[in-house]
């Protein structure tokens, strides 16, 4: 009797299948089931109708890597590298000397304004049809320094589980980040099934113009708007209008996205990917100049946010690479 | 024989039912129909993946109407008299007296500085919650002036039975307006089934703040973004991503974004809605301060837009008055 109930429970597997399956079963796992069972279920006082099931999350270290330096900043410094290789005279200051030389160092070294100026000059004034060909000519060709890995490649299996399992679930899936709104939306959509209109980030001016008869969207070097901490909950009401119930960030740089997100009535999540595995991944939170993560650390718990311990609650890391 | 055709034809009728039942059959209306069937069907050179369905809509006078002025001006003069009311020591300005006497040509004597600080004391400064509370508020008690109905009963009933048309045939439908985003966010749900996130507009700055413990944006008074004439392919990149296979407008304002939409590959539509129906609506073009068309009225036929022409293309104007 015991050996056909096991036989019926292995028949039945498959329609209970485990939507999270690179996750372990840790209380991560299960409170993110648990979230997303209460707000689906029309039984539920939880219950949240489809339209409002909007979940935001931050890019850079909850969705793809961001060791040693942001992607996008090796974006810039390769582009500096390519065209000065192709016209040393645009090299006109110690920034883009550097950047075209590949020396972070002497790049950080000339401060914020010399990255603005490499950024600058990797970004702005160009079609923008011609910037996202751009990025995804680079994504193609460059490799990560110390994984060998496409940066395409670097993006966190458990979390394109979520992304996916969240959306069976009806939910809207949005990345809300720091970074370039059009530099993520060059990716978003083969990377994370999310598509442009999906994506807010940090963004420069832009402009319309009608060139040789042809309509178009040049990109300018202005900022317009920095979508990061405070900005993160200002962008989503922008450009969403409506607060999400489950927001996921790995720094402090999304604390007031998580704080805005999970303040609403009923149930909300709030995630943070905490980057604990120094062997299958990058292990760094209180120190660095990137993803910082104190304050979400130390008020996680009285906030009812999860901390996902990456070495711990991930049996997966990469898509690509074994377990 | 012919008999038994006949009654198999009025059988089968409701699995053909007219998707545009408040447009007369006109070219218009073919011309609509034909181009949905063509980016629809998967056996068509023209067949457009759903993702890339992308429609945009101007609001003012395209899905509802803006005579004698916008009704968004409407309310913020509305609401400054109701303040004035409460509180007459808030009216310090010549405009601000105007308003709250509901003196428009008084109002508008005062030039657009007047008019910027009658929209900042009816529409800035306070939490996007309440501001979107107090729209829908003034949306239950206001009523038109000329035809006593509710604003947000002066829709067109053609252009929602397109825009469900166009949802059901898997496009996107957005608003990509000149005038306020969040204040027609305040409607768009509930008057033409298009949620917060697919509405693009301008817009002014706002911020984050935490006000007793409540994590709150409050809706600012400086310019942020004007989406209007090259303003919306701008705003349309910014939020959306990607270029629209179809755009509809109504006046000159319009004008680039149906440039920018109809320039891309494959089979476009744009669509101009114009007003000649003085007596079921309101009948103006060229001239006057709402709604100008001219270079639209001008280059129409050479761009393969669709001129609507209200008085011979529409059945019915408003969903709640008689055909
Ligand atoms: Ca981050
Ligand atoms: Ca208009």
């Amino acid at each position: 009797m015991k050996q056909l109930f096991f036989a019926l429970a292995l028949v039945a597997a498959p329609a209970i299948a485990d939507p999270l399956p690179s996750w372990n079963d840790t209380a991560a796992k299960a409170r993110i089931i648990s979230f997303v069972d209460s707000v689906t279920d029309p039984k539920s006082d939880a219950y949240v109708t489809p339209a409002a099931r909007i979940a935001t999350f931050d890019n850079d270290g909850t969705l793809w890597a961001e060791q040693p330096v942001y992607f996008q900043l090796i974006y810039a410094v390769d582009q500096v590298a390519k065209m000065g290789a192709a016209d040393p005279a645009i090299l006109t200051s110690d920034a883009l000397k550097a950047a075209a030389a590949k020396d972070y160092k002497a790049l950080l070294a000339t401060g914020k304004e010399g990255l603005v100026e490499v950024l600058r000059a990797s970004h702005a004034d160009m079609p923008l049809e011609q910037f996202h060909a751009d990025v995804a000519a680079w994504l193609d060709e460059a490799r990560h320094p110390t994984t060998g890995m496409r940066y395409d490649e670097m993006i966190y299996q458990p979390m394109l589980e979520l992304l996916t399992y969240l959306r069976d679930q009806g939910f809207k899936t949005y990345i809300v980040s720091g970074g370039g709104i059009q530099f993520i939306r060059a990716f978003a959509e083969d990377a994370y099934g999310i598509p442009p209109e999906q994506v807010i980030g940090s963004s420069t001016t832009s402009r319309y113009e009608v060139i040789d008869g042809v309509p178009t969207i040049i990109k300018g070097g202005e900022l317009f708007f920095v979508d990061d901490k405070a900005g993160k909950p200002v962008g989503i009401m922008h450009h969403i209008g409506r607060r999400p119930i489950l927001a996921g960030g790995n720094s402090d740089g999304d604390f007031e996205m998580l704080e805005f997100s999970t303040a609403g009535d009923g149930a909300r999540l709030g995630l943070i990917v905490h980057h604990t595995d120094a062997e299958r991944e990058f292990a760094y939170d209180r120190e660095g100049h990137i993803g910082v993560l104190n304050r979400g650390q130390d008020e996680a718990d009285a906030r009812g946010w999860v901390l996902i311990d990456m070495k711990n609650d991930w049996a997966k890391v990469f898509p690509k690479t074994a377990e």
